[in-house]
């Protein structure tokens, strides 16, 4: 088994709008973290979860939580084997994510807050203009709700932040809750073993 | 990180008849490798992946193909990430369980060969008769087709065998493999740790 800062399986859970950064965040916490030697990471991102658990769903509310409940389910599993998991989906209900919250237990809430606005300016995959032409329905934030999260462990403000300062902020919650060794101790560590 | 003899993740992939002692020889198998200091199983059942992962799937080929290719997905998050999986569902289509076998990569494929016959004799869950009363359509082995394996890599014959003798085979073959530590040579690691 080689050596790895994580003491403990995790689940960071991304929420928030299309186009929010939710998926190029969870990249850069997944460098970020492998930069500090932790050997994997499992981004369970949105799209591939569509593509391998949930083909066939729509986006209506019940869709929508049986695709959020099968995500937690899968980060349940590889939480409780130690391992560090990303979640990256829009999961726009407070309920379903109390849900996954339960059910997975070291869930670290992480809401990229980016405001609607920024969204639909960035519009990255060109879907909100479809959705503000009513060409695509059941759209988050414009023709489908988004329930901001009351108490997220972690807030992402990615139109004032770096990528970096976004991913640090999640790490530096992982070091002061136990999650992840701080960099210190592990440089100790590793002192202690070229001695030998 | 606890010691483990688990030397790289693999997934014990059990296939056969319903009734055939799939769950049953999961569970032993799961008790023999704890009972050899692996702290930590995952078990993917049919049943429980159905009700997490597949509900309202139906038992056409299409859906339960869609079904083992989501347990086969499951299998390999957790195989990659060095988790000690098992998966114990019907699978009866050969061209899908080699779908799993090609994504997985460290699969094994084990046979529970237990005869139509000995299954119906024993039908546990009183699940045969209905079907052979036409009250359950298609019904593995009776009204839909198994598809046994060419060439698995253990099979086990439970209407001969008793469970630890089925097991045992499989922790013979994941040794045999480099999968996990043999026993000797973990007793010696014992000893050096003791003798410090």
């Amino acid at each position: 088994m080689s050596k790895t800062p994580v003491r403990k399986g995790f689940t960071i859970w991304f929420t928030g709008l299309s186009g929010a950064g939710k998926s190029t965040l969870a990249h850069e916490l997944d460098r970020q973290l492998r930069a500090r030697g932790v050997p994997n990471v499992e981004i369970l991102d949105g799209d591939v979860v569509r593509e391998n658990l949930s083909k066939g769903l729509t986006f209506s509310k019940e869709d929508r939580d049986i695709n959020i409940r099968r995500i937690a389910f899968v980060c349940h599993l590889l939480t409780r084997n130690g391992v560090p998991t990303i979640a990256a989906a829009i999961s726009p209900y407070r309920e379903t994510r109390d849900y996954a919250r339960r059910l997975i237990g070291d869930f670290i809430e992480v809401h990229v807050a980016t405001p609607l606005d920024t969204c639909i300016e960035r519009d990255v995959k060109g879907l909100y203009r479809k959705a503000l032409a009513g060409e695509i329905g059941e759209f988050t934030g414009v023709s489908d709700p988004y329930e901001p999260p009351l108490d997220p462990e972690v807030v992402c403000h990615t139109q004032e932040e770096t990528l970096e300062e976004s991913a640090g902020k999640i790490l530096a919650y992982l070091e002061e809750r136990g999650y992840l060794a701080p960099l210190r101790e592990r440089t100790a560590e590793t002192v202690v073993m070229r001695g030998n």
